[in-house]
């Protein structure tokens, strides 16, 4: 069964974490004013904020306190928010539209774009690195997942495969290879953050259980991701309904029909529940999470 | 007096460079073969690595193995590197020749390319991480050091300022001020983790004198690239000469005349080999560099 964890908590903690992103992106007195503006309108004041809300939740889960799991999930976030802008790119997915507002590119101007992406990565490791609540050592085992997530072997590496499958028919393997690179590794880097931060080592029990969480639901994220695009208005997913499709980009409806993405969402869901399983109440944000995520709308 | 250290002890220097990166650069089995291939040729085989060259260098005035400044001075490199690519995009300067090869946008496409930029950032602050010949604190330094040097108040920030200047007349302050973020901040860098490296600590004396020995050597490149464009030809350059005037970027010869911007130079020349003063023949290849980059070709 699924925990009720009040939306109140989630709300509360995502209070927390726009606090914390937006001490991050304070505007300096430098003369680069126009780039800092740009990146509060990329990563302030949107985003359901996922990965750092796992951060969170993880460090909960690992006897820690939910805001011990702040700063390493607010640093994923920038990571995020960074992607997001260079996806945007025209000579990338080339979006107009971004949860309902106008792009980075588009609001300000492709070069800045460039620079804000840019600029948004380094701040995720500058401040991963100056988080004072832990130990050096984890603070640069943190720096260490972080950049691996997000580099060649992780996010970048996806999205290289991602404009390789564009007009090819990838059987399911490889799209769950393009999906666990391009978007699972950083959450399930959320969750191993969060698990760090509480002082739990991520090699043993707890951390290969909460790595099989992050895996099911990094793929649930997508296959849902996938079925909005089909199911969801514009209105609610921020950007045109059928896009992937008018792209001819590979999706899960389109290699297992839509009740086939549906049974793979429902298996995915089991899979995240079951790696739970044996973790107290101290896991229910984690479990609470899960029906939020494959029955978002947006 | 300028130091006679052998140019092959810097060749053999550069051979310790090459091997780093290329070693870091291995391709890995996965399925983003591309973006490996891409990140190869925008960091490997090109380049006069003075960035690893200046840790290298840093850590041996220090009291160190030169050897002790490679790894931080290869991450520096790889910042470096990123930048040179995204700098050259369309969006960006639009340039389509780079070290006298096709840039990478032109080699790949232009999605490989912003990508490329993406993850060879990312990597930087890998390795960085990953460097166990120091202490965890002092990696963790490190890595905050060059988050800072690149990012919105460094050189992401000065590539900003630059774009903000192109077409208007700036002071010679506005234009010290982008220099300083937008290739001084890396280059003070390459030398504050070349000090960190060896052991020391950056804000003692020695940090400080090579601290303002690394500002005046930053600005004193800038001064001599401004320069190069004038009067050097496009085959020692690699790109077209007169590009920045063509382009009306604001250099030192507008604002202060060829012979003035050549006595800036000399001026920061001085300033460089002053505050070496004081320091023995271990600063022996800091003294030498500045003859070296001061009378380049290219």
């Amino acid at each position: 069964m699924t925990a009720a964890v009040p939306t109140s908590t989630l709300e509360q903690w995502r209070e927390h974490i726009e606090t914390c992103l937006t001490q991050w992106l304070t505007p300096s007195p430098g003369p680069a004013s126009t780039l800092e503006e740009a990146m509060r309108y990329a990563a302030l004041g949107g985003g359901k904020r996922i990965r750092p809300i796992l951060s969170m939740a993880a460090a909960q889960a690992s006897g820690g306190g939910p805001d011990e799991g702040l700063v390493p999930g607010c640093a994923v976030e920038l990571i995020h928010a960074y992607s997001l802008v260079h996806d945007d790119l025209p000579a990338m997915d080339d979006d107009a539209l971004r949860r309902g507002k106008p792009t980075v590119h588009i609001a300000f101007d492709e070069a800045t774009a460039v620079l804000v992406g840019d600029a948004l990565q380094t701040l995720a490791f500058e401040q991963l690195a100056a988080n004072d609540r832990v130990p050096t050592a984890t603070a640069l085992a943190m720096v260490q997942h972080l950049a691996r997530a997000s580099g060649r072997s992780g996010m970048a590496g996806g999205q290289a495969i991602d404009l390789s499958l564009v007009g090819e028919t990838p059987d399911l393997a490889m799209l769950e290879t393009m999906h666990r690179h391009k978007t699972g590794a950083l959450i399930e880097t959320s969750i191993l953050l969060g698990v760090l931060a509480s002082g739990r080592d991520v090699d043993g029990d707890l951390g290969n259980r909460l790595q099989q969480y992050g895996r099911a639901l990094g793929l649930a994220f997508q296959v849902r991701d996938d079925l909005l695009d089909i199911e969801g208005d514009t209105d609610h997913i921020g950007k045109p309904q059928g896009s992937d499709e008018a792209r001819n980009k590979p999706t899960y409806p389109a290699i297992l029909g839509i009740d086939g993405a549906r049974e793979h969402l429902q298996a995915l869901e089991r899979e995240a529940h079951q790696s739970l399983d044996g973790l107290g109440p101290e896991a229910d944000t984690l479990r609470d999470l899960i029906a939020r995520i494959v029955y978002r709308r947006h």
